[in-house]
């Protein structure tokens, strides 16, 4: 049973659950599901909003489904998730339902048509309002050696929070 | 007297004071500082750091001093500020010394040019590793027409964050 919540109830469990990986679930026009390990994103206030940024490469599967459909699910993992977490980072939604194969139940979104996870502890439904493509010229050289050795600059997408959700 | 914390132990006060305005405090090549009030920011990971992002107008006096040194430093105000987090939001720098004339005092900052606000009970020192100029086509209409009527678009600024510091 999924409840509605503030930032504040789930801010730090979702910092803390970020530094080893948040599970980003993502919906194409078709109706198909994919979820994808992330381990950075920002969280704030933006244009008047509370807003939730990821960023993703324009190589991975979940970039084209985003472009699709504009929306995202945000879930913070529970303990003992930590080989969904590894293979979520690891596998293409392109040749893997990795919902499926790791045996997760994807619920219907309340307020976004991406899935919420269901053993996850807390999730954030995103209706992206706004997104910056990286140019690379304005990104420290420090960030360059270490992030794009081989390009594939990450398209931030800024979403409007329309609901935080947290186990009963 | 500040003593180095972490994000959880100031995130909350933070986000709630980010609804009211946060003081932002910058340095130009010159050595000359200013204030001036945010009511946007994002706050996380991103490129394998902590970040804290800002917005910035190229209209401000704080986009010339920031984009001269690269370096920023967020002040999350006390109770009893208002009339200071007004102030600095209505005047600019470029007419204004705001720290004189609100009888502010500026600290040094521990590991950034740009200062830290005394009164002030919480602060995130940061470096820019990089920066994202807004795209006008990127944007969702209700962005456009809420945020950017005489257009003025913001940059993005990402800073490092090397210290987070609050009152003894």
């Amino acid at each position: 049973m999924k409840v509605e919540c503030g930032l504040d109830d789930v801010f730090e469990v979702t910092t803390h659950k970020l530094q080893q990986g948040l599970l980003l679930t993502t919906v194409g026009s078709d109706g198909g599901y994919n979820v994808m390990t992330i381990g950075w994103g920002l969280v704030g206030r933006l244009w008047r909003e509370p807003v939730f940024m990821v960023a993703v490469r324009p190589s991975r599967h979940t970039f084209q489904l985003v472009e699709e459909t504009n929306v995202f699910t945000v879930n913070v993992p529970s303990d003992g998730m930590d080989a969904t977490i590894d293979f979520c980072g690891t596998v293409s939604g392109r040749d893997h339902d990795k919902i499926a194969e790791r045996g997760l139940t994807a619920l219907a979104g309340r307020r976004v048509r991406s899935p919420i996870l269901e053993g996850c502890i807390a999730h954030f439904e995103c209706s992206v309002i706004g997104k910056s493509r990286l140019n690379p010229e304005l990104l420290s050289s420090n960030v360059h050696k270490t992030c794009y050795a081989s390009g594939d600059y990450h398209t931030l997408y800024f979403g409007r929070i329309l609901s935080i959700l947290k186990d009963a």
